[in-house]
């Protein structure tokens, strides 16, 4: 028997911590969406874009950093990451008054870099990629007795994605579907738990990168993969192994993983652009990506998604915009 | 001694009307914003490109029809509009549960009256420009009997407008100064009203485009003048004469009115996207310009401006992004 990650008592903790600091994002209906998406599918848009850091992550880095003691807050905090954890880590520890040093590879989103430094954090840019970030960040948990808060790996994380989805439960208990995108599982590992203890009738499917795929192949193996490389434009997605805290609940709770290529995503960019007007980034436009590419199976339902971030930089938008084929 | 179109009354009404249509949108600082505007100005945005239409029309389409009687309501609205005013109507009339007509001129955005639609108004295509369009909604009042909605000349449409700034006061009563776009002015008195009834301390500027600048010139020659074009690619912007609803209260109120240019206003889209990852319209992002433009002579104060739109079409944004020198 699996010992689930985190609880609703869990969840509804990290909503009384994190409550003086985030107002509750919208659930819309967008009818030019449901056009677009066809099969008679009512479509739920989450609007975690209209997150102060334009993200879901603002949910999880205030859910942990709430959660530690004033000793360990006076210590300061750090993450690894490659944008939106490093956000919700920055923006929470300048709302918490304490330290935050964020850690991010070489070459990594300048857009991204000077928006955690505007809010006051310091970033070192060190390693390869985000796996050689991490050791950084462990680094200075052993140099300067930091708090490291883990992207997926960590139940207060958990527990504050998972708020977002007791929020959509309050708004639409009414849901069929979700489809979920998943980087580490946190979001998809909060909606599976309001699932299993506030709406049994929910079926959640997640959704990868087709060049980000560990987990979605892990999920059909039924035992975690890693791969070598993560290829995908959605740099929110861009894993390469199963997480710890997560993968047996995807496992266990999951109706089933679907993947999408670039091409798909950047065409959900688009779409949200067009039908709503909202700017999604790579990972933020997945959860729509999957909900077209399941289109018939889900035909006539209600399902929710969640436009999780909108932190396109002006390049990639552009991109996406115009050399359509490049995507 | 001037009439002033509405009291603060008239505000709380609207707001009562309201309220179970709408949320309260956020008023948010963004580091990387203050950084872009410089001269030490810290601004505060009130994100009305999150509203269920995408931009704050929708306050005055619900104050308005929630105003109306039953046997009002069963007749249906109409509207002329070139976008957000009729997104506003039909969401509002959809929300009551009546009938919309909205008449638009033929040529006018595909995007805005598919949007339209898509809320169930019906949309008429007829006459050259947003005045010819007036003509086509006053013949439907005498026809059908339908209750028309203009966009400014109505006390319960600003009352709707100043619903906005009542909640910036309460957020941010601090404030030094706000700086509000103009196309027919209900944002602009709506902040005027809450700065004479509760925040006297409030300097209030107001923004046209330079190419549709006839209430701006108007303001600086204190009498009412018409032009013959409106030429801005700020669509929500292109009015061609003042209102007698908004013009005396703009003329009493307002701390000084400036212009900006296609270019400022294409820039500031642009500084919205990168420093705030938002979507502004043209319109959207002219308080934005405007503070630009002002910059110097708000040095150090603490200002907010309104994202009051979101709904620019892709092709627009491709050339905001793109083709700089055409803007």
């Amino acid at each position: 028997m699996l010992d689930w990650p985190i609880s609703l008592a869990d969840v509804e903790r990290a909503r009384l911590r994190t409550k003086a600091f985030l107002t509750k994002t919208p659930l819309m209906a967008h009818p030019l969406l449901d056009e677009a998406v066809g099969h008679d599918i009512r479509v739920w848009v989450k609007h975690e874009n209209h997150q102060p850091t334009g993200s879901f992550k603002v949910r999880n880095g205030l859910s942990a950093v709430t959660a530690l003691g004033v000793e360990e807050r006076a210590r300061g905090v750090t993450a690894a990451t490659r944008g939106n954890h490093g956000l919700g880590i920055a923006y929470s520890a300048r709302a918490l008054g304490c330290k935050a040093t964020i850690c991010v590879p070489i070459g990594n989103n300048p857009e991204k870099n000077a928006a955690m430094k505007a809010l006051g954090a310091d970033v070192i840019e060190r390693g390869r990629d985000y796996d050689e970030a991490v050791l950084t960040a462990n680094e200075l948990v052993h140099q300067r007795g930091m708090t490291l808060i883990h992207s997926t790996n960590d139940v207060s994380v958990i527990a504050g994605a998972a708020t977002m989805s007791l929020e959509i439960w309050e708004d639409a208990p009414e849901l069929d579907a979700l489809v979920i995108a998943v980087g580490g599982g946190s979001q998809a590992v909060g909606a599976l738990t309001i699932a299993r203890e506030l709406a049994p009738h929910w079926d959640v499917y997640a959704v990868q990168a087709a060049g980000a795929s560990a987990i979605c192949d892990s999920f059909h193996a039924k035992k975690p993969l890693k791969k070598d490389s993560a290829d995908t434009f959605a740099d929110g997605l861009a894993t390469r192994s199963t997480y710890e805290k997560t993968f047996g609940a995807l496992l266990a709770g999951l109706r089933d993983f679907v993947t999408v290529t670039d091409a798909e995503i950047a065409e959900a960019v688009r779409a949200y652009l067009s039908a709503t007007h909202n700017l999604a980034e790579g990972a933020g436009a997945a959860g729509l990506a999957g909900l077209m590419k399941l289109g018939p199976r889900l035909a006539g339902k209600r399902v929710g998604i969640v436009l999780s971030g909108g932190n396109i930089d002006r390049e990639t938008l552009k991109r996406v915009l115009v050399q359509k084929d490049a995507m």
